[in-house]
């Protein structure tokens, strides 16, 4: 039996050289899109409907909808939530819809819509994903979001995290997934230390955001896996 | 005083997204183009003249020029060189200008053209390439070739190569020139056995390509530096 293939792009911008026909599509922006996306879902919320621009957000807040924005690492001006993991496990949301805008993590979700089946991967349900993946037997896409088309670390160390879970499993047809493999299996006796060299923690510590960094980093602490189904992300059913 | 920046773009897609404006371009295309370049230049060779297609390259051997065109990792039929470093030792060859047209590399290339220099770089003139950056003292971008607008293992590990050597008088900005750098310096104790991983390496084995990969992962083999300058690359002089 063919085992499945397994690829990572590591920026949304080189996603036109991808097929996305027939794969299951795992979208990352650990700093911290998905991670808020996952700890929403695992909180009880009940839907996360991820838009593109602050005026979309803007207006299902109008129609009722919570909504969170995030823009250069800093909540935007006028929306209920920002983008800590932290403000989306508070009680009053559970069994609500969210409206969330971000500055890559929702870009990636909505250039991802050509997949079969798009997920939602972070740190804190890599193993839960891995799992799954591994019972699905189709072949993967991770999409990195990276920050601003540039590819970043934190969401490229998923790539690879990935990579070394389904490594057994999986073939690997491009390099970027041992490429990011091994930068992963080098960092991963100390992710956090490590990641504090990245830009994007860099630019989070200068905003006053630092407990986000470890907690987003925590390896499986999540079952819950969002998927995408119609316009929102709820969690997949198994 | 500012360090000057260092950074890498992973795939020449990701061009569109740097500024070149004042900066060195270094451009790699390991397996084989600047390995070839570099050794051709160092065995003599007077100019190469880098072209994009095969049909150009066909008009400039018509015109008397020696003609190197590669497809897929292999010689195109009519050509006089292919991209193996071997070929472009030949004593008879010294003091030509070659014609050359190959999958990644002078794509690459071409696309650097805005930068205020544009060298060719490969694990053969590494410690050249870092010593003239290091007195050059400007912004600078590695362009990995990659394959076909992918990703690929040894150009990344070349970028990571130059930013372990050159981590301590540039600043990085963004997080490739880490990624690389950290899996690089996990690939380093045996970067042949590492590459073997490698998609290219793969491909080119199923050629019967094996003795170049050695060679050209061997480290400052060469002094010479490639430059770009007008149409052709000549040897930098220092």
């Amino acid at each position: 039996m063919r085992k499945p293939h397994f690829d990572v792009c590591l920026s949304p911008e080189l996603l036109p050289l991808y097929d996305l026909t027939g794969k299951v599509v795992v979208v990352v922006d650990v700093l911290r899109a998905t991670s808020c996306m996952v700890t929403a879902l695992a909180h009880g919320v009940a839907r996360l409907l991820p838009v593109a621009t602050l005026d979309e957000c803007r207006a299902w807040q109008a129609r009722g909808l919570v909504a969170a924005a995030e823009r250069d690492g800093q909540r935007a001006e006028g929306f209920d939530l920002g983008n800590s993991p932290f403000e989306y496990q508070r009680p009053d949301l559970r069994g609500q819809t969210i409206a969330m805008t971000t500055t890559n993590g929702t870009l990636a979700l909505t250039r991802s819509r050509a997949a079969a089946q798009v997920l939602a991967g972070a740190f804190l349900n890599l193993g839960a994903v891995a799992d799954y993946l591994r019972t699905a037997q189709r072949d993967v896409l991770v999409v990195c979001a990276g920050w601003k088309g540039m590819v970043n670390l934190e969401d490229s160390l998923f790539g690879g995290a990935l990579a070394a879970r389904l490594a057994d499993s999986f073939t690997f047809e491009t390099d970027a997934p041992l490429l990011a493999q091994t930068a992963y299996e080098a960092a991963a006796p100390d992710l956090v230390a490590y990641l504090n060299q990245s830009a994007h923690v860099a630019r989070l510590h200068r905003l006053g955001v630092t407990d986000d960094i470890p907690f987003c980093l925590t390896p499986d602490r999540y079952e819950v896996i969002p998927v995408l189904e119609g316009e929102g992300l709820v969690r997949l059913e198994r």
